[in-house]
Order: C-alpha cells, then sequence, then structure tokens
C-alpha cells in the first residue's frame, strides 16, 4: 500500500497577502504526512515591474514574459515569495526547501512556439508568449527523494528549458505535472485552494458547491450547464491528472486546505 | 581519509556581468569532486532599489538594510542571481541546487544587534544594521547529504531567524560558515574569488602573489605592513575557518578558480 501525499497549489495573490499567507501556510503545516506545496505568481509581478517602468503586456489576460518580465518573475516568484513562504513555514516547525524547476532539475519545460490565439475581437493572431515554458518532464524520483528525508518542497512557478533559460510556466500545471510524477510513488490528492469554496451549482450560493464530480457526472453536468466557462479547462486538466496515476484532485477555498467542503474529482 | 570537498566563493560583481558569469561557471563545472558555489550580492540590489525608488543607505560602506531593502535582496539573492547561476550550471551538466540559509533551514542567524561603529570623521556611533543577520549555526550534515547526493549547492547571501525572517548576510561569512559546517566530514579548501590574483606584495605587480602565507608568515607580513587595510579582516577570517577544521584558504582571481596561481593559506 502506497503511502499518501498531498500537493496543494495556491495561487499568487493569496501568497502575497500576508493575512491570507498566514491563514494558509498555518493549514499547510497541519496537513499530516508527506506534502508539497505549489504557489503561483501573482499581481506582486505586474507591480513591481510597473514601478521599474516594464510594461506588463497581456494577451486574452495571458502575460507575455519578455526578457525584462522574464527577470521580474524570477526575483519575484523565485526569490520574494518562495523564500518568504519557505521562511514562515520554518517557523512552524516544517523543515521546507524552496524549489524551481531548474534546483536539481526538477521540472523541465521548453518554451512555447508561437501559438494561434483567438482574440476578443474574433480574429486569430500568433502570438509569441516570450520565455513562457511548457512542462516536458517532472522527476518525480528526486522529489520523492525530498520528500522521503521529511523535508517539505516548496516550488515555485518556474522552470528551465536545460540550456541556461529559466521559463515562467503556469502554477496549476506545475502542480499537476508534480502530482503526476509523484504517482508513482505515493497515493496523491491534488488540492487547488482559490477564492472559491469549490466547483458551484450557482457561484452566488456558497451552500451550492458539488461535493464530488466523477467523469460521469461531469458529463452530465456540462450538459446541464451547471460547468462552464474558465471551470470547464481546469476541470478537464483535473481528469487528466486523474487518468494519469492521481488518485484525486480537490478544489477548494484557501481557508478551506483540510477540504471538508471543497469539491472532490475523482 | 576524508574525502576533499571545495567551498567556492564569487563575489556578486563577478555573477552579475553575464561574460564573467560565463567564465566563473566554466570553471566551476570543471572543479573535480564534491563542490559548492557560494555567491555575493552586488550592486544589482542597489540598482534595482534605486529603479524603485528605494534609497540605498551605507554607513562605512555597508549597507542598513531595511525592510523594504530586504525584499529587493530576497529577490535579487534569492531568486534573480541564486536562479541564473542554477539554471546555467544545469546546462553544463552540473545538478546544483539554489539554496539560502532558511531552506532545510541550512543557516540560522539572529539579526545583528546595535553596533558601535567609528565613522569616517572619527567619532562613533550606534548603528542599527536592519534586517542583517550575524550566523549562529550551519547544518554540515544537512549539506552533507546533499552533496553526497551527487547535487551541488548554490548558496545565496541570505539566511533566516527561525522565527520567519529571511536576513540578509555577508556571502564571505556564508562561505566560511558552510566550509566550518561541512569540516567534519570533508577535507575542505575554501576558495574566494575575486578581481586579484591574491595576496599581492605590490598591488601594482601582478607578479608579486604571494603563493603560502603561514601563521607565522602571516605575523611577520603584518609587522612589515606588506600585508593593511581590507586584507586583514580577509585574513583573519581564513585563520580562523583553519582554526575550526578547514584544510586551506585559498584567494585568487575569478579566472583562475583553479588557484594555480593565488595565495594558499594553511
Amino acid at each position: 500500500m502506497k503511502q499518501e501525499i498531498n500537493i496543494i497549489k495556491v495561487g499568487g495573490a493569496v501568497v502575497e497577502d500576508a493575512e491570507s499567507l498566514a491563514t494558509v501556510l498555518d493549514q499547510f503545516a497541519d496537513v499530516h504526512g508527506h506534502k508539497v506545496l505549489v504557489h503561483g505568481g501573482g499581481r506582486e509581478a505586474t507591480r513591481i515591474a510597473a514601478s521599474l517602468g516594464i510594461e506588463s503586456r497581456m494577451v486574452n489576460g495571458r502575460r507575455i514574459t519578455d526578457q525584462d518580465m522574464l527577470r521580474i518573475v524570477t526575483m519575484v516568484y523565485g526569490g520574494l515569495v518562495n523564500k518568504t513562504v519557505v521562511a514562515k513555514l520554518q517557523a512552524l516547525g516544517i523543515n521546507a526547501i524552496g524549489l524551481t524547476g531548474a534546483d536539481m532539475d526538477i521540472i523541465r519545460s521548453h518554451r512555447r512556439p508561437l501559438k494561434e490565439v483567438s482574440m476578443d475581437d474574433g480574429h486569430t493572431e500568433m502570438v509569441d508568449f516570450g520565455y513562457v515554458g511548457d512542462v516536458d518532464t517532472a522527476d518525480g524520483k528526486a522529489l520523492s527523494d525530498i520528500v522521503e528525508s521529511n523535508i517539505v518542497p516548496v516550488v515555485a512557478p518556474l522552470t528551465h528549458d536545460g540550456r541556461g533559460t529559466i521559463l515562467n510556466t503556469n502554477a496549476d500545471t506545475i502542480a499537476s505535472a508534480v502530482a503526476r510524477a509523484l504517482a508513482p510513488f505515493y497515493r496523491v490528492t491534488l488540492t487547488y485552494c482559490f477564492e472559491m469554496p469549490g466547483v458551484m451549482r450557482d457561484p452566488e450560493d456558497k451552500d451550492s458547491v458539488i461535493r464530488k464530480i466523477t467523469r460521469e457526472s461531469y458529463a452530465m453536468l456540462k450538459a446541464d450547464n451547471v460547468v462552464s466557462g474558465g471551470m470547464i479547462p481546469k476541470l478537464d486538466n483535473a481528469f487528466e491528472a486523474i487518468s494519469q496515476g492521481v488518485s484525486r484532485v480537490v478544489i477548494t477555498h484557501f481557508n478551506d486546505i483540510a477540504a471538508r467542503n471543497g469539491t472532490t474529482i475523482l
């Protein structure tokens, strides 16, 4: 019987705010057994870039990472956010280690090729997202060696291409890659924490959280239009992770990392 | 017979310049056997702070680290510089891992208390250096566990106080603390790389490098005023490291990490 491990992803906005960070870390410290924290980037990079006179270019809500912006996200995600979290976990008695994909060659990626993107006005355009990495491999053995030493990895949303370049990488993707890489070694629960209590039947009604979604019920929820918009890629990713060995995916509020009230996908 | 290990410290200015960084990393990659790289901070932090409208306050050439500056050095040293070095070492086939003192609780420090400082005009003043850490402990066992897995630590000049706060810490001090902590496990060579070819009889004459300094010859060099000024604390630290188990300390140019032409202190 494999041991359990929890991969918990929290967004950058949550981690940047001192109060919500304290809430998240207290709960993360209480999670039993093996665990990994994956954190997002967030708005701090945009703020610091603006202060330095560097414009944040977005295409359909996604950041274009030019060379200047790559320096900013490497500083903010890999330095400020990651080390702040590690130091605070140490204070809670958790022996954390901060990692990017470059550290121990944990996560390798390649620079995203030009991509056809549908723009808001309906036409499509070839977009160069710049120094953005699409994940190729995550080293589950190396991660499990760390975990088995009772050290808790804290993973920043940065990877590398193996040829000396750091690449900006979506934190949800990192969490999923880490979860799948650890699946041969553990029974993996992957938890996405955000500002909502879970997948809801009615976004206005906090009591309408759907407690459990299976592949069968997902098809029905989509057909009935209960699940739509931005939740569909999230759930598609969740089922993708499950098809690759992850035991269950939980979507829950960052106040509820133990996830008694979130949505479980399995 | 203990195995050898090389602890190599390079200054921030060297690491920030793409060309000198490439030179240093090529040489570091060629160093045989176990090794650790310690890098300094450097001028990038000052430049970025200035761009953000944060003033760098110096007292007798030493940086005052207020809360804003702590955020900057955490970003620049722990993120930008450290991860750039790690990614470039990976490209050279070195399985590097970037660490601050907070990661795996490697180096703990306490915030420096108010300190009496002699100012340039001769009077003394009590100075609060802010978020600056004086090292208490370095975990040689944890570092040697990493090294024994054939992973190469790349250590940034940041420590933590164990109560959740990152502290800015002198890179020479970090290198010395790491070297001493590893001395029970290895025969340690600690190499300080800078812009000079070693300790020189005549700073104007590059062929005047003193090849070897022992405790006895050091006393004479001081008496004869051959060694003076800023070199004295450096050499005092070197002998301190040796008295605490480090086998030898080398002071050399960053172009000469193999140190065939530098000064060896033993």
